[in-house]
């Protein structure tokens, strides 16, 4: 089988996984105003980068990702609806995401939430409704127990938890880590994790893919890091480690530029290692880990 | 078997129930904050009705209740998080719950609304991980699906958009009846169904049990509504029909104090033979639906 490009795998599936999300939530017999509002942040954009991994990874196993559909839009609901409430003016405080005003400037606070409470909820209807043809009654169970780990306390909640109170506080690099490994790490793990389920992945290919996600995973914060430092560099001249001065953590704070830059070529490394462990047409999932090196923006 | 009576039947399950969602909690691996503030609104007390009627329909098949404590938890865990939600400024603005400051008013807005979050997702996790000794994976699925559809926007979480949305209005028995069986009555039928479902329920016992729920469901709220009245009568001779005055929609409001008594007694009915048709030893769903209809506070 011809390898497939990043590029045209990418938009083909996030179209096809847009129709889906729109497709759940019209088909629901509710209040309207309460499908709107968790529409409106479902189509706020994004790069799909969770629902992408988890296409990718079904590729890897020569799997249609057709069949990754619906936990694609389970992952995606769970990521959205942890954005409407982040952006809560007694959470972040946001009015704008991505140039669109936020769910609760549009809807009202009291909307917001339950917007992302339904979301929440209606992820784990979606992922539960999953064809037999497409999983084992076993499998579904495992998927849906992974999910709420990575969305709850011990995963993303957690994560947001120890966020907030880190703020204004110079942290170790533990700490930070943890706050990354938690916040967003873990359902970006569970969106490869949940391809390699569907899949029928061996345990040993599961280990691989999990550690594999979770280096690609810290990878992306620490260039997140450097970005916004060497982004800031060129465009307003501030100083590096100037975000000293608000307390804001970060790795090259707490390494200095080279060492974020060291930091991250070792967690690539790791993670294409993993990968290769695998034995698996990876080509995709390399394609974004390279993606996450050396991407500019 | 000699019948057993609600009142100890209630106690014991009442405590084996608050056991089991602290240990639950406990044993999460998170930041020590969002687990207190779960356990916090977890043990504010309440007639912990959901789990009742779960225990009490397993007895009804002969099968050990404590087989429901998982299930039961996980049905709690929704309700304690949407009363943590429903509680919050932008919703309905409460400071005390049962005499008790709300989460909130202790924990910070950003901490409660993040355990209703980690507790609707544990929820899910809770409930996944029922032991297979007692629901097979294909029941396990089946209520899972059932959970989300009754705390969702098909459910709970709809019933709560339509009463933000009609507050203030002049609503139609229709509307009121929406609000009710959403709000409440999904969750509240979910507990029995659920109970139905691990107990190996044939489709017939399943419907009439789902039935006897909603109507009891309903008993509830009317009754709700007229002790409203009634008890306000006696508290401070606030005349029938005052509650026009604020626009505040209910039973007796829409039906006079007669017309709400004579719903009662008809839904009361209603559950009765629904509940007789199973077949079953009902004695203590018996018990509760008298409890419904005849309880003075």
């Amino acid at each position: 089988m011809k390898p497939r490009l990043l590029d045209p795998f990418a938009q083909e599936y996030k179209q096809l996984l847009d129709t889906e999300l729109r497709t759940l939530v019209e088909k629901l017999n509710a209040p309207p105003i309460i499908k709107e509002s968790m529409i409106y942040s479902l189509e706020a954009g994004g790069k799909r980068i969770r629902p992408l991994l988890l296409f990718a990874t079904l590729d890897a196993f020569g799997i249609d990702p057709h069949r990754g559909l619906p936990a694609a839009a389970a992952i995606e609901m769970i990521h959205t609806y942890s954005l409407i409430h982040d952006d809560l003016p007694s959470m972040d405080n946001d009015d704008l995401r991505r140039g669109k005003p936020t769910n609760h400037k549009v809807f009202g606070d009291a909307i917001a939430i339950l917007a992302g409470d339904a979301l929440l909820t209606y992820s784990f209807e979606v992922i539960g409704k999953i064809s037999a043809e497409f999983a084992s009654p076993d499998a579904l169970i495992k998927l849906i127990i992974e999910m709420a780990k990575a969305a709850g306390t011990e995963g993303m909640v957690g994560g947001q938890v120890a966020d907030m109170e880190g703020e204004g506080k110079s942290l170790t690099l533990q700490e930070l880590e943890y706050i990354h490994i938690h916040k967003t790490g873990k359902l970006l793990r569970f969106s490869v994790v949940a391809g390699a389920i569907l899949a029928g992945a061996s345990q040993s290919q599961l280990d691989n893919l999990s550690a594999f996600a979770h280096h690609l995973g810290l990878a992306f914060q620490i260039q997140d890091d450097i970005l916004d430092l060497v982004g800031n560099q060129q465009l307003i001249g501030k100083p590096v480690g100037s975000d000293t001065a608000n307390l804001k953590s970060t790795y090259p704070q707490l390494l200095s530029l080279e060492g974020a830059k060291d930091a991250l070529q070792r967690q690539i490394n790791l993670s294409t290692e993993y990968l290769r462990e695998t034995g698996l047409n990876t080509n995709l999932l390399e394609e974004i880990t390279d993606l996450v090196a050396t991407r500019d923006h």
